[in-house]
């Protein structure tokens, strides 16, 4: 008896259920026994040590160190700074038992870091000569949540924080968008995802900061995904942890302060954005696994010889490709699998091939098949990997831009968000309580005013008033 | 006026203070305003990022796979394995608030992860053609200490912590050996210390393991330090977490385990093994900046561009090379920082060395000054760099030697120990008792009984009874 795949909810049916199951049978993650605190699982972290790997690369590049600040943070430092504090206190987990012994001074496990590099910058920088100071780090954090999401929202999850320090406004602030471009650059060439890029308005703006900066993607079902966000602090941060340096000029001044982050919550978008009801779809150059040889009729002569062969072959050339030899599942169990997987490219090779002196490559995004000469061979699959991402990404492109509506009116921003249809572009007068009504009516929010300000109408799509601002509304994650 | 650089204690005056000395001045860490939980600084956790490269590398060659479990542990979960609790209870960090609210279930910060991944084991593992699962991940553990030292031993340090299930007893061990090896191969190639390895007294083993191996290097101050450890756990704890599978016959087996780690502690071997009263000294291999090019006389005109010439080049051939062209401190200000840093090469380029066509090499483990044709600079500075990592070796090959003595006599024994001379290789009846008077008397404790099993004697050195074991014993950190 043929052993069946385990089937997965459509995505019409249930999206929200489809992405957990599509989480579970790719085998990405699995729960563990605390809420919130999930396991990445060999398939799932490799995907996340691909993307490390290109954001450290470009992060050097630009002059940023690695460091490895403390996991905890005592309670009496991390009250410092109100507007931090205020934002994070609620969703802190803290220890207080330590050794067996009661703490006196509580020890918050860090929601993130600002705290700890101010501290630390504090005791390090002392003349201009030293900055800017361009630091950051890899790392995982704690935020309590009451609802959890695999990889989209979690009480832990991985990530890299950057933490900078600058003479100048002008410098922070570029430093700060600058960023933003490298997580932008990142998300098409790596993950296939268009963003749309932007400032957050003051009310969703990170706490304590003076700007934040998002990346925000649009997934099929309508929401958006804020997928990176950077921060201009200006000095009120260095100030409450008296951070200075002696200027240029001898005198003593506060530097200005930057931080930024992308998360694991980057594989929740790769899932959402390209996913479909047979499962994952990678986009090849995040893929742990960009080709699975699987031969046919293998018990045939030969047959596993030459798809050895070309494994090896692949292989050498430095393209990540595994082979599947198991004799205790059909051609047919195996197929499923890699593309529930979401495998870029499945290269069959059977007796027939053989004889002609061909594979045959599968496309998972289309399900296309090509038949190529095994002669070129390696060429052929490294531009059909490119073909592959370039497709993924004018998909995902497509359906950003024909799910962006221009809106004039309240009722049409309403109908939209009802309907879960993607970015409202509207404008918006700047008045909190026109951003307030737009969440408490349609709990959709403003993800961010984009940096190419063309006005699409005069008047606030809420209140009817002068406004100069376009935004992007959605519902989010 | 000249400014001048930081002095640090001499060895021979204290060799504690020496460490912790070279820890700050080279920058390699900091402490926070938690005790026990250091800030790990660019060039300490450059020095870490090699390791780790290195090991990584090695251990997906040998199959293993990456993954990232929680970072917290229930309480309720955590007791499951008796012998495991009863080590690590009296260390933890607990975690009692979660958002405010007071935790029901307790939450321990991870001392380590057998638990977690047996827990998860359990649901993944079903049949004998899962195994071997062979799993590591990297990460940061707690465990509170109450002295402690940067890197030696912390509150929280960094590691990675491999978790593997076999099918049988012998691969299970086979596997805890090879791993030991990885280690061993690693310290020779990367941070050309010797170890000594065996087997660990079953005093001295893991909690909950039925064995423990284990690699230790001697100090230039006639310590030992345990730099990692592998060990065989036999079914015990899987069966603790059901964790079982069906074997080839088609019964239900529990399967073997193995857990291995080294951690941050080897940044702590490497600064002791090497250093000198001028500060770190850092093989090639794991040297974040391998040569460090100082323009000499840098106002004469062409210096810098030749100076910057040199560093391309280098750069270009994959050499870690750095450039000082600060005009704020004098070369010999530089010589002295880079000496501190324990960089391998300072390759010095002045107007002489320009007219000449040469430059100046001084390797920094001997100060030994090497002039070399511009010509065939990358291949001068490869070979010396392989020279240098040479001579390391030997000088920490040959410590070890002459600081390895056979002891036949309880005095001799505790002589030796008092005088912290190195490691005495001595027999040993098996008897606790033996063990602990020794440690008792001396403070030194039995660090292993080494693979190789060459008596040197075939009675006690401390009760005089029949002994077969030969054990290596010295004081430890």
């Amino acid at each position: 008896m043929e052993i069946k795949n385990e089937s997965i909810t459509r995505r019409e049916d249930d999206f929200a259920k489809w992405y957990t199951d599509v989480c579970r049978k790719a085998e990405l993650m699995d729960y563990s026994s605390v809420k919130g605190f999930i396991i990445y699982r060999p398939y799932g972290y490799a995907i996340w040590e691909n993307i490390k790997e290109y954001l450290d690369k470009k992060l050097k590049e630009t002059g940023h160190q690695n460091v490895y600040m403390p996991l905890v943070i005592n309670e009496s430092l991390f009250n410092k700074e109100k507007e931090h504090v205020k934002g994070f206190a609620p969703e802190t987990l803290i220890a207080t038992i330590g050794g067996e012994d009661k703490l006196e001074d509580r020890l918050i496990i860090r929601p993130t870091s600002e705290v700890l590099f101010c501290e630390y910058y504090s005791r390090i920088l002392s003349s201009y000569r030293d900055l800017p100071l361009l630091y950051n780090q890899w790392c995982s954090v704690v935020r309590w949540e009451k609802t959890t999401r695999p990889f989209l929202r979690g009480s832990e999850f991985l990530w890299q924080e950057g933490h900078t320090l600058h003479e100048s406004e002008e410098e922070a602030r570029h430093e700060a968008l600058n960023i933003l471009d490298i997580y932008d650059t990142m998300a098409r060439d790596l993950l296939a995802i268009p963003f749309v890029k932007g400032i957050k308005s003051d009310k969703e703006k990170f706490a304590g900061a003076k700007e934040t900066y998002s990346c925000e993607s649009l997934n099929p079902d309508g929401k958006a995904l804020q997928c990176g966000t950077t921060h201009y602090f200006g000095t009120d941060f260095p100030k409450a942890f008296n951070v200075s340096y002696q200027g240029r000029d001898g005198k003593v001044y506060t530097p200005h302060e930057t931080s930024w982050g992308t998360s694991t919550r980057l594989i929740g978008a790769l899932i959402m954005m390209h996913g479909d009801d047979n499962g994952l779809v990678l986009p090849p150059y995040v893929a742990p696994t960009q080709v699975i040889v699987i031969p046919i009729a293998q018990q045939k002569e030969g047959v596993i010889k030459e798809a050895r062969l070309v494994y090896e072959e692949l292989k050498k050339a430095g393209i990540r490709v595994d082979i599947d030899e198991s004799d205790d599942k059909s051609a047919g169990w195996k197929f499923s699998e890699y593309e529930m997987k979401g495998v870029p490219i499945r290269l069959e090779i059977g007796p027939r091939d053989i004889e002609k002196g061909n594979v045959t490559l599968v496309k998972r995004n289309d399900g296309e098949k090509v038949t190529v000469s095994r002669e070129n061979l390696v060429e052929s699959v490294e531009s059909l990997l490119k073909t592959i991402h370039n497709e993924m990404y004018k998909k995902a492109s497509d359906f950003l831009n024909s799910h962006t509506y221009e809106v004039h009116s309240y009722r049409e921003l309403v109908e939209l968000m009802n309907e879960n249809k993607g970015y409202a572009k509207a404008m918006w007068c700047g008045d909190p309580e026109c951003e307030k009504k737009i969440k408490d009516e349609t709990s959709a929010t403003i993800r961010c005013m984009p940096f190419n300000q063309l006005p699409v109408d005069d008047k606030c799509v809420v209140c009817g008033k002068k406004a100069e601002k376009v935004c992007y509304i959605a519902k989010a994650y």
